[in-house]
């Protein structure tokens, strides 16, 4: 079973963790891990409960890579993302009783702007609206963060180009820093958003992505450099743990029913709330440079698929590959221009779950490569 | 037109506030007029361009009380109250900037709550929950107050009880403070929910509420009493009126809409919202007691409505009166046990029109009669 792959990574997190993690800092990591459990439980338990709900609501959908066979006769209920991101809001609101850091204003923005972004999401998966509100949903869901942030608005500069800013490390980027937070959380939601449309993948990146965060943040916990900031460096990452465990579980319970073959789909809500998440997770614990290392297939995505984001190259309502009746395969369609149907041409056909089995292989070594990158990028920025 | 009877009361809001408002108070307060009448216009214009994907959504429902005549075979969008309440979270968004008092954590907090209660509101409408859900939504929703706030435990204990606990004015409830506040998120918002059911009546209500709200908080932005908290209360009351007054501006938009003939219905989604947005309100400007007598034809309805909701007489989905066809008017149902059928048995029978005009009546008059009971009240509590 492929969701294994899942969940051993997290073992070696814990390993790194437990290596890290100073004694006073056991009681958040404690109830995060007990309450995250929980909400794995009660996300795991409840979709099998509600999902017919959704289907009489008319949030279904079929499954178009199966079509002409039975299994895409069927309707398959929508927007199940709704339920995971909901006990995650539950699990973050409950973990702050036993958190020990003191920002708690930028915790409570990270959780309204999360909430706000699920409740946009799911208008978005009800309404379908149109295209161009995609890009301004996340913009105005990132406000409560906006206005509430109180925090630094430098960046670090990386060592070769500090020549253009007369050798500082430091650029105070003032009110373009608010820019560079509200085009992140569009960005992320976004890019997770049209990286879609076979069982599995939605689901499949976002909890290899947090996979790779935690293991970054564990790594970090023993930060390198000048003393003064290292135990706020350290509480960042705590923070960031704080953001990203309940998140990887409820998750991965979403992820054993959206595997293929799907029993439900996870909607934009699902995607929005994935993407806000990470952002709010990178931009408080200030490691956003890193983050996009681990969003590589998504950048190439979104890249390759400008052609038709922007209409030079006609976009029909879903970019996916065509589905072989006969041999049971996918094939790519040349003129659908986004890593789907790229990786289709290098491999040639694949069954639906083979192809998210290797482009969930391709995110993982991309994460990987990504934390072997990170000490690298690290010295490079510092 | 009858809406002119939500606006003029505003005006005399106005003289109070001017009256009782000081010098450094008016950054905030016409920060918070701009954003208001902005939240007015947007959700004004924005509900009739948007409400046909509602319908389309199959977020639709037929006017019962039209049932037989050709208004009454038309789809009515339903859930509408998502449009005012975003634009409203938006407003209370961008209000922060504004805002001079420090309490930004509890700010954060009702912000929070009231986006969470949104999201599970609208998911109600959605997805038609089971009746006993709708007793545990407003207490999840109520969490993110429950874990941030930080403010006393204590409530005033009314001069005649004091012999009770000793003499002492301030009584300690420690941790059932909590669950005072819990119970009455849960109070607000179902008493609304279940006090509905004709064009007009859920946005009409809290609309007065609304108002009335204001009213007192004007009155209260001079406060008497002991010296040294007389900064506090009136921090307190001008945080009441920065949750409150977009409120009245989304919700009297949204009013000319829901107004009889309804075009649009505000769903489940704004009787939670409303409902927790004046819970917020008064819990954390603590005068939750005063915001009861507001509330009087709700807790009427409440209490008369007991042996339907606990099951003695038998409940049906809807205890609405009877249309009478050949006269247009709604005549009551004797075992339906509200405060709808109670007042048709009073009145004899109505139109919808007149009903709504009739209850919206007894609730300005319930909202005037507790604005002057407010002094005597506090006297009495103090």
């Amino acid at each position: 079973m492929p969701l294994l792959g899942f969940v051993l990574p997290f073992f070696g997190f814990l390993v790194v963790l437990v290596q890290n993690a100073r004694v006073e800092d056991w009681k958040e990591l404690a109830a995060n891990g007990v309450l995250s459990l929980l909400g794995f439980v009660v996300t795991f338990k409840f979709i099998p409960r509600i999902k017919d709900k959704f289907t009489e609501a008319g949030l279904f959908g079929y499954d178009i890579n199966k079509k002409g066979l039975a299994p895409g006769e069927k309707k398959i209920p929508e927007a199940l993302g709704l339920i995971s991101a909901t006990v995650y809001i539950l699990c973050i609101c409950l973990l702050h009783l036993f958190r020990q850091s003191n920002n708690v204003e930028l915790y409570t923005a990270a959780f309204a702007s999360v909430t706000f972004m699920v409740l946009l999401g799911f208008a978005d998966d009800v309404l379908n609206l149109k295209w161009r509100y995609k890009l301004i949903l996340p913009l105005v869901a990132s406000l409560p963060l906006l206005v509430l942030y109180t925090g630094g608005t430098s960046v670090l500069v990386p060592k070769p180009l500090r020549f253009l800013v007369h050798g500082r490390s430091l650029l105070d980027l003032g009110i373009l820093y608010y820019v560079y937070m509200a085009l992140l959380s569009v960005f992320c939601t976004n890019a997770i958003n049209i990286y879609a449309g076979i069982n599995g993948l939605e689901v499949g990146q976002s909890v290899i992505i947090a996979l790779a965060v935690l293991f970054h943040n564990a790594l970090q916990l023993r930060p390198h450099g000048s003393k003064d900031n290292l135990e706020l460096l350290r509480q960042n990452h705590l923070f960031s743990i704080d953001l990203i465990l309940p998140f990887y579980a409820t998750s991965l319970a979403l992820s054993y029913y959206n595997w293929y073959p799907a029993k439900v789909f996870v909607g934009d809500t699902f995607c929005y709330f994935a993407g806000m998440t990470f952002a709010m997770s990178a931009i408080l614990a200030h490691f956003s440079e890193i983050l996009l290392l681990f969003f590589i297939p998504q950048l190439i995505n979104f890249i390759y698929s400008i052609p038709q984001l922007i209409g030079i190259v006609p976009c029909p309502r879903h970019r996916l590959p065509r589905f072989n009746r006969d041999t049971g395969k996918l094939e790519a369609i040349h003129t659908n221009l986004n890593l789907i149907n790229l990786t289709l041409r290098i491999t040639g056909p694949l069954t639906e779950r083979q192809l998210c089995i290797v482009l969930c292989t391709l995110q993982a070594f991309c994460c990987a490569t990504g934390l072997l990158l990170r000490a690298w990028a690290l010295t490079w920025l510092s």
